[in-house]
């Protein structure tokens, strides 16, 4: 059950998993991980995904890179996250909140250019004033020559996977910023896939 | 953005995708829909997902059946979704309120006996008295033989798929009736996985 034990700190965590549509899956996520420095993160991996917590900067550089990596394998491949910060909180992690701000993996990750369709929805349950923050981002992920649309419970983005990504990380730490006391986020990122944009694929 | 309108009735939805880990992608995923029976909801698809709307009862119905007749391919396959019901709300779809509760494809499912993991999230994002709730439907679960355990920002179901979807349809109707105006809950069930339960993967 999820705890209701608020911790004092800011630490942010992230659970996700990358589903290459490949029978060479185990492969594509191996060695997608093995190209992404995961040092300034504390990291768990079971069956079902992996959890990274830390801070907010290397949790969406270590995404981003491991999404990167493996779209870059030219597979079809869906990353999925549930990014989370505030409360419920614990203690697993914490001493990953030392590092510095530096993120180890923007360099190798801005060489790779994929285009990628996502869909984003924000659970800003702490309070705080967020729905301008949002709109503001969105205007700028827009003029980033991010394709911005509204589906059912979500935000459709489509562009380029880097600028995506850096979107998703501002407006995930400006709704933080703004007071929301715990927020959490919802990501869907898709790569390579044979499906029309918009098109029925099922 | 998320709409903050606030319709009246409570017609649920559920964004969901199917991801089987093998270059037969398409072949499982067109296979295991034609087997469900959808005519009780409205549903669109495009190449990120499915969005399903209806009464819970059918969006839960045709959720767990388009999960077990894709496992049921003996691909390893991983279901992922987030359920909404409530805030905010729109109309498409709203049609399907009509509909009878009569669950279309419950006895096809049943036949479809699916070792599962499972993981979820419940966020009830307005009000209500939703702890005792929820930790009695968890005992429930457990009395079924579903195994629960914690995780990072989630709760971690291991047993039947059957057994695994009625309990996450009752805590989510349950959750929704005890007074929460907007319920949203994330799930992702892997089946057929190649990893040991629990163990490292990546």
């Amino acid at each position: 059950m999820e705890q209701r034990v608020c911790g004092s700190n800011r630490i942010a965590g992230c659970n996700f998993a990358i589903y290459p549509m490949t029978d060479d899956f185990v492969q594509v996520i191996q060695s997608a991980l093995k190209e992404v420095d995961t040092s300034k993160v504390w990291m768990e991996t079971t069956d079902i995904g992996t959890c990274v917590r830390g801070r907010i900067t290397h949790i969406f550089d270590v995404t981003k890179a491991a999404f990167l990596q493996a779209a870059s394998t030219g597979h079809h491949v869906v990353f999925n996250a549930t990014y989370s910060i505030g409360c419920p909180g614990d203690t697993s992690g914490d001493t990953y909140m030392a590092e510095d701000e530096s993120p180890l993996n923007a360099a190798n990750s801005q060489t790779i250019h994929q285009e990628a369709a996502g869909m984003f929805s924000l659970y800003p349950m702490g309070g705080g004033d967020y729905m301008d923050t949002i709109y503001s981002q969105i205007e700028s992920m827009k003029q980033q020559g991010i394709e911005v649309s509204s589906v059912h419970y979500a935000t459709r983005l489509d562009g380029d996977g880097n600028s995506i990504y850096n979107g998703l990380e501002q407006v995930f730490t400006d709704v933080e910023k703004n007071g929301s006391s715990h927020t959490v986020m919802t990501v869907t990122i898709s790569a390579n896939s044979p499906s029309t944009k918009g098109g029925k694929k099922e």
